[in-house]
This record gives structure tokens, sequence and C-alpha cells, in this order.
């Protein structure tokens, strides 16, 4: 009934659908469900949208070799691999296409030739030797080269290259064409392989191109923000509880660093495409990839170690709410630090600039480590059951090592914006610096602003915006 | 030098052959470093050398429909589509390699019959409409059916029909046959298709089969095996670093549940083709492979407390020894139990038997727990440094999160051997039994044990077996 209701504002005609759609009303649930699926996947991504009509565009262009008559009687018959090659090569990345196209080419090439030498070689067995010949060195090749597919290096990047290897070696070898025919064949269907990856390439580059590097950078530092978000917001979640019935409404407190546990093969598979793309807008040929892994690696023990306090925090037994009131202070500002570190650490990433702000979170959430630690000890000087101060203890010991590891990540992005060349951001001190002077407890040192600055204008710009560079921090990047 | 002595040991053609080989040092260094990662890939697992010989056999299999006259004379040019079925379909596992041929088969089907409908369409509009039109519809077709592959459940199953699907769609649509040319194509390429998949699916299911699901049943357990043998060695490790110098050779100490933190992807892909596969040796045809999964992610949850208590037994401020040495016995017990509880959940699985001995486990660790709590009670009475505690209060704290973990994965197992229908051992006690009753802080329960069995007979068999149920297990699987 209710949902004959809704229909009825939308007019006779929509009521006569609505019952129509309401008879087999199982089905049309699904038909909306999936309706709000695709609507949902074309909102998360919109170039999943422009990749599918990227495809279907060169696709039609490839079968215009079909219509366009010169070319259809140049072609013949191969022109069809122009055709397949678009449909199995077209990537959704650009790395992912070049790679792919790359790969069929060379593979082509080779085992055509070898193919090629197959044949010959057979052919010197006899017409009763030849299909022996040529069956023994197809099982061979292509057990041989089976195998190598299990090789993790190869695995990662030649995949592709050695299937297509071992598919034209046994289709050469084994077809049977007179010499001629052969090199007519192998002319024909390398060049439409070159026309349908020249397609693709271009299609894929030109038209809003999605570049594995590109994506690569982004998520691993989206990566850093959904930590970043967890650990801001861990403070107050902490200790939003204490009014017993309202922590059951937690449900909507930030859990997205769980997807960032399961990121290792993405990132790996983005990885490995980018290694085949050009330079391209921020990023130049050999940009530092694999440092991208390390800090992702990074990123993910720092989400396990996320994991376990998440475990804490709607833990019925949270001990002693009269120590935890203690440390309230140092423990928020931890956590807080720290997200705001990783979080600055992003931005650095995002607009390719040295990470200089991540360093002063580092080191204020070490400081709060300090003051977590003397709260502990005042709090429990007159309490003396220490299993109500366990769970407050463990919660603080988890951060503590979360600290450890933003710091690991600080370094690690660091060390990409010297590997990448990030460029320092201009000596203006940022208008929200000095909220930072009044938070840390680390005392102000508007004077040691000033010696830094002075010592430093030569070799670290970053100690200039900043201000803050109380003490040389031994970290890889010093001089930019 | 020493490369030479070595060689010299092998006689004097070992010796030349070690002169010629030194030449390019370098390369030879690659080449046996190449030859031991192939070495080590094959023992690894003996059946990717099986999966490389029974790919070249399919392969060289079908090609011999080029040789055998009679046979290529009534499929032509169209045998080629039989190699390329083999070389592209042919996967490790049975799943990978059915799911590939039943999608590539049934995408050729309907692609075939609508490609076909496109053509017809298309001619209506006369010479000059009809590449127009086929160039719209192909556009259309091939964007939509790429758009599909996005939708998750269709990427996982059935990714490899859709990109068939387009690329027959586009093949017959635009190839320009008429229609009595088409028929016969496409019953060409349909019928060498079939024989190009069957000689595959024969193959890979005849000759020692891998199967998915077996794989996944495997690596679940032994998922569970490698975190079991971190936690039964954890007590022993974090007391040996007590004489401050042993602490640094730790490295042996087995890290093995790191690859179970990455464990997702393999898994849920081993899932997806499991689905495909009939019944195969101890799995019915509708085995619950999705409880697996559920089971995989509850053990990577484990596998990050335990990377978070690995955290902190290579931490330098272990705190207090005297506190450390206080809680000792309960600490290792707890581990140690809980560890014994994935070992026996391991093996239930590998055997397929109902795990009852987990719960056993699972409840002698929450013992330890009630005990921990009290050493640490007590150890802390005369020890008013609260700094000196924390550190084994974590360890202790993280423990118990992971004891809770267990106790999941012991419900989740239970769950598996329900729905999978695991044998219930028989009801003889085992030889192992009698040491736990002496060594768990539950009272030996002698009288209870014939209680349980008298009361139990006729509707929870598992108690028969551990013989130990002193108290009922609030768990899902009660009687089985």
């Amino acid at each position: 009934m209710n949902q004959l209701e809704t229909q009825e504002k939308t007019g006779p005609l929509g009521h006569a659908l609505g019952l129509l759609m309401a008879l087999p009303g199982k089905s049309k649930a699904k038909v909306i469900a999936g309706a709000k699926c695709i609507k949902k996947l074309a909102e998360d991504d919109p170039r999943r949208i422009t990749h599918s009509l990227k495809l279907g565009l060169a696709l039609t262009l490839v079968s215009l070799l079909y219509y366009v008559r010169p070319l259809y009687d140049g072609f013949g018959i191969s022109g069809m691999w122009a055709v397949l090659t678009v449909v199995v090569v077209f990537e959704f990345t650009v790395g992912g296409t070049l790679s792919k196209c790359i790969n069929r080419g060379f593979a082509t090439l080779v085992a055509g030739a070898l193919g090629f030498g197959a044949q010959h070689l057979a052919s010197i067995f006899g017409k009763k030797g030849e299909p022996i010949t040529l069956g023994i060195l197809v099982f061979i090749l292509a057990a041989a080269s089976t195998f190598t597919r299990f090789i993790p290096q190869i695995k990662a990047r030649y995949d592709y290259g050695v299937l297509i290897f071992i598919l034209t070696f046994s289709l050469v070898s084994v077809s049977g064409y007179r010499t001629d025919e052969l090199l007519a064949f192998a002319y024909q269907r390398l060049s439409t392989i070159l026309i349908g990856g020249a397609t693709c390439v271009i299609v894929s580059i030109c038209i809003y191109p999605v570049w594995a590097g590109e994506k690569l950078h982004q998520s691993v530092a989206s990566n850093l923000e959904k930590l970043s978000r967890y650990l801001e917001g861990f403070g107050d979640q902490y200790y939003r509880g204490e009014g017993v019935e309202e922590s059951k409404n937690e449900k909507s407190y930030p859990q997205g660093y769980e997807s960032v546990l399961n990121s290792k093969s993405a990132e790996e598979a983005l990885a490995n495409f980018a290694v085949w793309e050009p330079g391209h807008g921020k990023f130049r040929l050999r940009h530092p990839w694999q440092q991208y892994l390390m800090i992702g690696s990074l990123t993910r023990q720092c989400a396990c170690r996320v994991e376990a306090l998440n475990g804490f925090i709607n833990n019925d037994a949270k001990g002693s709410s009269k120590v935890r009131t203690e440390i309230q202070e140092s423990l928020t500002k931890m956590s807080r630090e720290s997200g705001e570190a990783l979080k600055a650490l992003a931005s650095a990433i995002k607009t390719m600039t040295v990470p200089s702000p991540a360093h002063f979170h580092v080191e204020n959430s070490k400081a709060a480590i300090k003051d977590l630690k003397l709260a502990l000890k005042a709090a429990t000087s007159d309490n003396a059951d220490i299993l109500a101060i366990v769970p407050c203890a463990t919660t603080a010991s988890i951060l503590m090592e979360i600290v450890d590891c933003v710091e690991k990540i600080t370094d690690s992005v660091h060390e990409l914006s010297i590997k990448a060349q990030f460029k320092s951001v201009e000596p203006t001190v940022s208008p929200e610096k000095p909220q930072f002077l009044h938070r840390g407890s680390i005392k102000p040192v508007a004077e040691v602003v000033i010696t830094v600055n002075e010592a430093s204008t030569d070799h670290s710009p970053e100690d200039k915006n900043t201000g803050l560079a109380t003490k040389p921090i031994n970290h890889v990047g010093v001089p930019f």
C-alpha cells in the first residue's frame, strides 16, 4: 500500500506504472537495488563512465576498418585482430593499456619469429617427422613459458606477454602455412595489432586519461587521510562513552581505516602499471613509485595498530573513570597530534611539497607521551587497583606504538619527497601556525625561530615556514 | 677466487666450466639466482610443474586438429580458435578453468546471436545506413557491458564472460558475412571452442587436479596454523629476552603470520572459483565456501592483533622484570592455550571433524585470564611504579583480545562444521586428553565427565569425546 501511495503523487501514468510494477514486486525491488548500485558505482568514480565510453569509441573506430573498403581489402579477415586487440588490451588506466600493448606487440614479434624457425626446423624431418617435431616443440615451449608465469617478477609485469607468446607460437608453428603465406599473415597480424593498440593508447591518453601513477599517488594519500580521520576523532570517541548509553550510537564513527588493511594488492598492481607510463602532469618518467609501496606498507602496519586500538574503544571494561579523566588531556592530544601529522603527510603528498609540518606534529605527540606517563603515574599513586588502570594503560600503550609508526611513515614520506624532488613550500609563515604555539606542551620558542631561520637560510627552507624546529630533527631528509 | 676454489672440487671439466662461466661473473650470478628461484618455486608447490606440463599437453592435443587432415578440412582456419581457447582458458585450478570455459561458451553463444540480430537490424537501413547503425550498436553494447565489469558481483564471477561477449558481438556484427557464411562461421567457432574447452577441462580434472575449493580449505587451515605457531611460541620468546643480549638473535622466531594479513584477495579468488567446481573428494557440490571467507576474515583480524602484540616483543621497555616474572605462568599459559585452540581448529578443518577440543583450550585460556588478573593485582600491591607495569599489562591486554578473537574463530569454525556436516570424532577418549586435566586451572572433573556423558548421549556427541564440558558452552553449534 505504501508503495502505491507514493506512486499516486506522480499522477495517473505513474499510478498505472506503479500498479504494473507492483505485480512482480520482488523483481522490481531487485531492479531498483541494481539501479542504485550502478548509480553508486558511477558516483563513486565518474571515470568509470568515461572509461566505458572510451572503450566503445575505440572499438567503433577500429571496426570502421571493416567498412572502409580499401582498408578491408588490404587487411582482409585479419582486421578482426584489431577488434580483438582493442577488447583485450583496453584497460582502465593508461599504464595498464600501455603495458598490455607493449607486451602483446613484443610477444607476437618474438613468438612469430620463433614459430617461423620451428616450422623450418620441423620441415627438415620430412613429411612424417614434421608434426611430431612441432608437437614436441610446442609442448616444451608452452610448458616452460607457463612455468615462468609463476615467477613473481614475471607475473607482475609480463604475464600477459608470456600468454600471448604461447598463443602466437602455437598458432604460427602449427598453422601449416607456406613461408610466403606466413609472411603475409605475420605482416597483416602485426599491422592490425599495431592499429588496434595505437587506437587504444591514443584514446586512453587523449580522452580523460586515468594514470595508474596518479591513482597510486592519490590512493596512498587518501589512506593516510583515513587513518588521520580516525586518530583525530579517537579522543572524543573514547571519552564520549562516559554517559553509558550514548556509546551504543557510535556506529557513525569513521571506520574507513578498515579498507586500508586490504590495500596491498591494489597498490602493487597500480605500481606495476605506473612504471609503463610516460611522464605526466606532476610526475616524471622515473618517478619513485616503489617508495609509495613502502609508505603503503607502513600505513597498513599503522592501520593494524589502529584496528587493535579500536578493539578497546568498544570494550565495556574501560577501567577506572578517575584515571581515564586524569589522562584525558594528554591521551586526546597524543591521538590528535598523530592524526594531524598523518593529515599533514597526506596533504604534502597531494600537493607534492616537503612535509615539514608533520615533524612538528610528531614531536608534539611525543611530548604528549611524556605528559601521559606523568599523568598515569600521578593518577595511580592514590589508586592501588591495578586492574582498573590496565585498560587505560593499554589504550595509551597502543597509541604510543601508533605514534612510533606515524614517525616511521613521516620518515618514509620524507624520503619520497627527496627522491621525487617535492618542492619546498614558500618561506612565509602559514596562517594556521600561531595556534600550534599555544597547544603544544613544548615551550613557545619565539627566539629559537629567529636563530633557526638565520642559521639555515642556505640549506633548509622547511625550517623557515614551520618556524618551530626547536631541536634538529634526526630524519633522513634535511637538505632539500 | 672463492668461486674458483669451489669449482675445483668438481674435476677438470667443472674447472673449465667454472673459468668459462667466471668471465661474465655478474650474469652467472644472475643465472644461478634465477635457477635457485625456479627451484624454490617448484619445491614450494610441485603442482606448478604438473600444471605447466598439463598445459603443454592440452595444447599439443588441440594442435593435432591441424595435422589430422580430415579434421582440418572440417574446421579450416577456425581450428585456431581451439588453440586460442586452450591458451587463454587453462587455469591453475579446475574451478578457474571451468569458470572460464563456461563463461566463454555462454558469452560466445549469446553475443553471436545478438550480433546476428544486429546485422539483420542494420540491413534494414540500407547500404549507407548499415555501417552507421552497426557502429552505434557496437558503441552502446560495448560501453554498457564494460560498465557492468565494475559491478563487484559481476567482476568476481563473470568478468571474462563479459569480455568475450563484447569481443564476439563486435566480431560478428561487424564481420560483414552473409547469413549463410555466418552460420557456418558460428558453427565452426562454437565447435572449436567446445573442443578446446573440453580438452582443457578433461586434462585439468583427470591429471593431478588442483581444486580451488581444496586449496581454499587448506589455505584457511594453514593460516590458522601460522597464528597458532606464533602464539604457542610467544611465551618463551617474550621471556627469553631476560638475558638482554640474547634478544638480538630472535630473527628466527616464526613471523609467518605476516602473510596471513594479506590473504584476502587470494582467498576471495579461490572462493569464487570453488563455486564452479563439481563435488570432489571430501567436498559436496554446495560446500559452504562463503563460511571459509568468514573464518579467513576473523583470522586476519586475529593476525592484526598478533602484529600489535609483536610490536611489544621487541620493545626495549618491557617493564619491571619482577612483575613480568610473576605473571609469567598465566601469560605463557594464555598464549599457549589460545595457540593450541587454533591448532585444534586447523586440524579439525583439515580432517573435517567437529572441532570440540578447541572449546576446551579456549576455556583454558579464559581461565588463565582470570589467573593473570589475580597475578597482576598481587604483583602490583607492593610495586607502586605504574610505568614499570604498563608494558606487561599491555601485552596481557592484547593477549586477552586475541583470546577473544580466537573464541570468535572457534564459533565460526563450528558453524562451518555444521554447514559442511563435518563428522564427529569417535567417542573414545583421545590419548592426549589426560595431560590437559592436569594443566588447566579449572578443576579436574572426573565425575562431571560421567554426568555429561549420561545427560547428552542423544543430542551432543562432541561432549562425549572431549569429556570435559564442565559448563555449557554458549556457542552456535551445540547439536550436531
